[in-house]
């Protein structure tokens, strides 16, 4: 780890056998663990896995109202790892840590079959936001566009051509942290989720934390996925709600402070994209193009088993 | 994680994306992974992989002078982990982190080919002890006695009978926590380093890190491991420098500080172990009944590369 700068305010050397630094306030702290035989995607490289195992990991934070600071790596590498290979992975990491203000302090290296990555952040924050919190008639809302993953793994499990976005929203994937930390501040945001597991089941698990239910009226959906779903025949409500590994944020506002959130959000040139409300009945529905349609749990799935 | 007690300074309630809690101070923190197929040696259950994670990341901790407080569990499983083991896994993580003072805030969930236990540790330190520091001429000294779990993995692989102390080193190691934060508050530590690479090991990290060489004059060995040993024609000094997964401190004392270490010491009820000096001279040799023995650098290897 001698190639990485050393923040000062870290109190013990590099390559000691723990981090010491001097914290004070609110610590948002998450781990998230990368396996390569479940979680990487064909033709993802390894300075692509450090940098999706950051991202992951800074992205729960995020949602937390988080800013991350200080990053430890524990890594397991499969033994045909090359160095270079490894080399690579750490700069994934180290350049994904610096994009969102955090700096790789410490970390752990062994061996194992199937390379895995186990990234835990360290954050502060001033304000946090929790999954618990939502009353119904709360609007929902998300941070960005929906299905991207899902049409841009479509795409390279099956050898189709497609747009470069598509592919960097899997093999680049980035987090909401700028996002997370306005609407953490706004004061507007009842709960707020990220959705890494597809919004279909953020959207259950804010259900189910707050005994409420959600009605989607507008589908979500990334343009560029769009068009990829009606060039390959694929169903637009999947591709938006059971893509996962996308690190939107999805949120809801109290009945009220719609506005005040909204220009939270433009002040760091992010968007306030109403996509529904909650309700309390149980369930959730989409509202698209006339119909009713209802979203079941599926989870979701590590693409192996969607082959 | 519902089944564990909820620290009351933790702000964010179980099962939210990330944790969140008030922290002051000095923040000493260390990750470490356990992998099943090279960490977990033959006839150890879930309970115990768990608990020896955990410990072993602790140790780290305790290595710098650190009071652990928080543990992350970061969890790959073999996907014929039965729920009863996966519950036994947690239970022995939980226990191992109260018998040391913390309490699991969070985790993260996924399946790999082997198991993966990775452990962060958030741990408070009033003094911290850094591998910087050793001057020639510093007193060479450890928390307790070698060779357990060398004799112990010994007699696991090759189906010899046992005294259970031997096998406890292996199956429920233990970590230096009280000793480790005695030794830091005493002032009188140049240097700490945990033994968990094995003593021969640790002595060389310390000696290329402090450009000084180690005298052991004095072979730490357990009784026990001593008789086995013995019993079964197995090298006492290998025993001693090359057992790892071992789980003391290593440290040196500034000149004339000893009486103040000790005292530091035996009020944790602890003793001190001088086994040597540091000295200007590279290498690490042991004086052993007359002889000067050259401990070569072996590093420490899994388990089942020395079967």
């Amino acid at each position: 780890m001698k190639k990485f700068s050393w923040p000062q305010d870290v109190v013990l050397p590099p390559g000691d056998d723990a981090s010491g630094l001097w914290f004070n306030g609110l610590l948002i702290t998450s781990v998230d663990m990368l396996v390569w035989s479940t979680d990487v995607p064909p033709g993802m490289n390894h300075y692509q896995a450090g940098w999706k195992a950051v991202v992951s990991a800074i992205s729960d934070v995020a949602s937390k109202g988080g800013q991350s600071r200080y990053i430890l790596l524990s890594l397991a590498l499969n033994p045909h790892t090359e160095l270079e290979q490894f080399e690579q992975l750490l700069e994934g990491a180290e350049k994904a840590s610096h994009e969102y203000g955090a700096k790789v302090i410490g970390g752990d290296l062994n061996e194992a079959d199937t390379t895995c990555i186990s990234v835990t952040v360290l954050g502060c924050a001033k304000n946090v936001m929790s999954r618990a919190g939502v009353k119904p008639g709360d609007t929902l809302a998300v941070t960005g566009l929906f299905g991207k993953t899902f049409a841009g793994l479509h795409a390279v499990m099956n050898n189709v051509k497609a747009d470069p976005g598509l592919l960097e929203a899997i093999y680049l994937p980035r987090a909401r942290m700028r996002e997370g930390i306005a609407l953490a501040s706004s004061g507007g945001v009842s709960a707020c989720i990220d959705s890494s597991d597809g919004l279909g089941e953020s959207l259950y698990l804010l259900a189910e934390t707050n005994n409420v239910g959600f009605v989607v009226d507008r589908l979500p959906i990334d343009p560029l996925a769009e068009k990829y779903c009606v060039d390959n025949w694929l169903n637009r409500v999947d591709a938006v709600f059971y893509g996962g590994e996308e690190y939107e944020l999805v949120y809801t506002v109290k009945k009220g402070w719609e506005n005040i959130v909204e220009n939270a959000l433009s002040r760091v040139g992010a968007s306030f994209i109403r996509i529904g409300r909650a309700t309390a009945m149980q369930g959730v529905q989409l509202l698209d193009q006339g119909r009713v349609v209802e979203i079941s749990r599926k989870g979701w799935q590590h693409f192996q088993r969607r082959r």
